[in-house]
């Protein structure tokens, strides 16, 4: 063992008083969103149909660096935040590797995961703007659980549709939502228009993100004083995950260490965004250099294998478009048990990076990544969710790689959240009964073909 | 707020590097084991057949003030430990009590509890013993959970019996102890003798702790090289749990706090055990006063109305008699959802500081605090376990008793885990259908009509 702790812990003083907005810092900026029915850069007033006030002002801000971090935000944030950078001495040990591992561990909340960062503070703002109900779509159930959180915190009444087959696979997330209040309904449903298109169309789909997104949008557009929150994807989102970059870095500077690669699992690509920003700002401003990996699922491979091209966020396509790497709207993943990483696409914000080369990407297949989610847990204690365990599959790889280079390189990766609700992945790992389903190149031109013309 | 942080987090240097034994502050030390066959006092030698010899030490020294932590247990705490000590701000605000509430935090382990300080202890002893093997029981899954992984970090195999209602109410639980390595058998099983009597005298039962004890011990009298390890009740596991309580009274130091109430909740008794463990001590050597408090469910009443005697430990009567308040160890409380609380007993060393009038006990129903584990989830962010929330439901009647009396107490209580695994129980109280049964005192005098007479 060397001079750092197995934790690393900012007091709560150190607490990042303002988020990083990582667009500031870029020369060439993410493709704007598009209205779908004028294919022109959508308004702040048109978006403001569907979003709250401020986080479409945060979402079209590319140039202020440093957005303040509300007051009521941070006292939430300080029931569970500054989370810890934990120093992984028994992986690192169990690998035999001189590589020094580190993880940011975002799952010592509820919601059992990042997500919370940005549920509270959209819960907040939607508050502030007199709203009494927001709506969202959930895959694996964090986001939907974070935003259930956040809403009963401040008073709103929470809407949540959830992809079905999380719903099927998951069934104490939905009892955790309605223990904070929220209806949860799978999706596709019976009770939005484009859920029982999706559902005539698509009998028995076990749903995506894409539809659940519709059925969100389609209800908070129906009931009287609503909106609709996304849990990753846009540009808000990545910039509220920013405290998650900026308490590693705080911690890191704290020990004195520089780190050489840093990773993050992405599905769509908040995690990633926010574990990174300070990393990648430094990056863009020429003040440093570092490895930046996203890891993705090989059944869903956004940014390895899909196309740089404006797409439709949801299948209803009833949001506007976004410059992306994707899948196609249309793609529908095999119901992997990675239910937080099957979006079709990734962020406007990391494919316009990644279109850069200032990072870099990998997929994984389920199986290895739950061989090293197990590894880990028995080494290092915690549970991990089958999403962080992506990133600890690459943080392995990376690792046995130093160990064959002799290479003492540091590593940090986000430890986005727990496992404790997806036994039933870890019940199929267990009894061998876990397989790796990758779209073949035709599954993919499919989706390719439909992307709209722009 | 004033200038006490949400959470206080001691340093890891400042992690404790010696257990306190209360018993040696005692002048009248808790009632010592006797041996079932002959009724004389339990000798180590008798004892180490069944459990490891370092643990039968630490069993049996009511003198030694404090035992050192092995480095290798130290190492395993600073994966989780020091547990922060939180100052419950909304849910005062909630309340608009004047009290001051903290609570000390357990949950943030996989175990999701406290017992994982005890489990890695124990462990490692049966490591450091040679032993290949462990075997135990767990009620709402907890202690097998902790056990699990401390076995997983050592190399052990841990076969473990589950109490039948708890493995069928917990079906996740089960799955975690197998990500981990460990076998789960629900009990009363029929891989035991003691487990076959019980199914054929009580067909049909959810079976009990005292159950699982009894099949827990037959195979580990029965494997070649292994002890059975238990999670509560005994002095061992109250010592071990005292980290508990050194940490919260150095937290509170630090912050120059001095508590009026301490509450927590108790089945065998080793989390109250543990966080009353240095102020018990103040309070046996005249140094200071508190209210310590004891919190059972009104469906296992221990303390508040059963009988100080020595009983059995274990349905099936293999265990050595221990001197405790008991509802007789036939008892079987209903199907409750706190499964950590439904042990007939309660331990030696909490019986005898109750018979001295050194703490009070209180118990409460479980509609009751189902409300409190709402109210603090919707608040505090955290969903607490069924167990910790009757400790929950007592911090808010004093908090309320404050507010009634304009009263500045100050109330510290042991949030000893998460409830991500007892969605069930959280089910049945959403859906309005959560009922309190509780024992008659027929019920009741069956049970004392069957204590051995010693």
């Amino acid at each position: 063992m060397d001079n750092v702790p197995y934790k690393t812990y900012l007091t709560e003083n150190e607490l990042p008083d303002a988020w990083y907005n990582v667009r500031a810092d870029m020369k060439k900026k993410p493709a704007p969103l598009l209205n779908p029915a004028t294919l022109k850069p959508v308004t702040a007033e048109e978006l403001e149909h569907v979003f709250c006030k401020e986080c479409v002002r945060q979402e079209l801000d590319n140039d202020t660096p440093f957005i303040p971090i509300p007051d009521a935000v941070r006292d939430f944030y300080r029931m569970y935040r500054p989370s810890p950078l934990v120093r992984a001495y028994f992986l690192e040990k169990a690998l035999g590797t001189p590589a020094k591992i580190y993880y940011k561990f975002e799952g010592n909340n509820t919601s059992g995961s990042h997500k919370l960062n940005s549920a509270i503070a959209q819960a907040y703002y939607a508050k502030a703007q007199g709203l009494t109900d927001v709506t969202t779509e959930t895959g694996a159930g964090q986001w939907g659980t974070a935003l259930s959180m956040g809403s009963a915190f401040f008073g709103l009444k929470c809407h949540v549709y959830m992809v079905k087959c999380s719903y099927e696979q998951k069934p104490f997330r939905r009892e955790v939502m309605r223990t904070y209040g929220a209806d949860v309904t799978p999706s596709p449903s019976m009770t939005t228009d484009i859920g029982r298109l999706i559902n005539q169309e698509h009998p028995g789909t076990t749903g995506s993100l894409g539809c659940a997104i519709s059925e969100a949008v389609e209800t908070a557009l129906k009931l009287p004083n609503a909106r609709y929150l996304l849990g990753s994807v846009l540009n808000q989102v990545c910039l509220h995950q920013s405290i998650i970059g900026l308490e590693t870095k705080a911690a890191l500077d704290k020990l004195g260490v520089k780190p050489d690669v840093i990773i993050g699992c992405a599905g769509g690509g908040s995690n990633l965004a926010g574990l990174m920003a300070p990393f990648m700002g430094e990056k863009l401003r020429g003040e440093n250099d570092y490895r930046i990996i996203a890891i993705e699922p090989a059944s869903c491979p956004s940014l390895t294998r899909g196309r740089y091209a404006y797409d439709f966020c949801d299948t209803g396509r009833v949001c506007p478009l976004a410059k992306m790497y994707t899948l196609g709207a249309n793609f529908i993943p095999s119901a992997s048990h990675a239910g937080g990483l099957r979006y079709h696409g990734m962020s406007s914000l990391i494919s316009e990076l990644y279109d850069q080369k200032m990072l870099e990407a990998k997929s994984v297949e389920q199986s290895k990544v739950f061989e090293a989610a197990t590894l880990f847990a028995r080494t290092e204690g915690t549970l991990p969710a089958p999403e962080s365990s992506h990133a600890i599959r690459a943080a392995i790889d990376e690792a046995l790689r130093c160990k064959e280079e002799g290479r003492e390189e540091t590593i940090v990766f986000g430890l986005t959240g727990t496992g404790y609700f997806d036994m039933t992945a870890y019940a199929k790992f267990n009894d061998g009964e876990m397989g790796d389903v990758i779209p073949t190149d035709e599954d993919l031109a499919a989706g390719f073909a439909l992307l709209p013309k722009v």
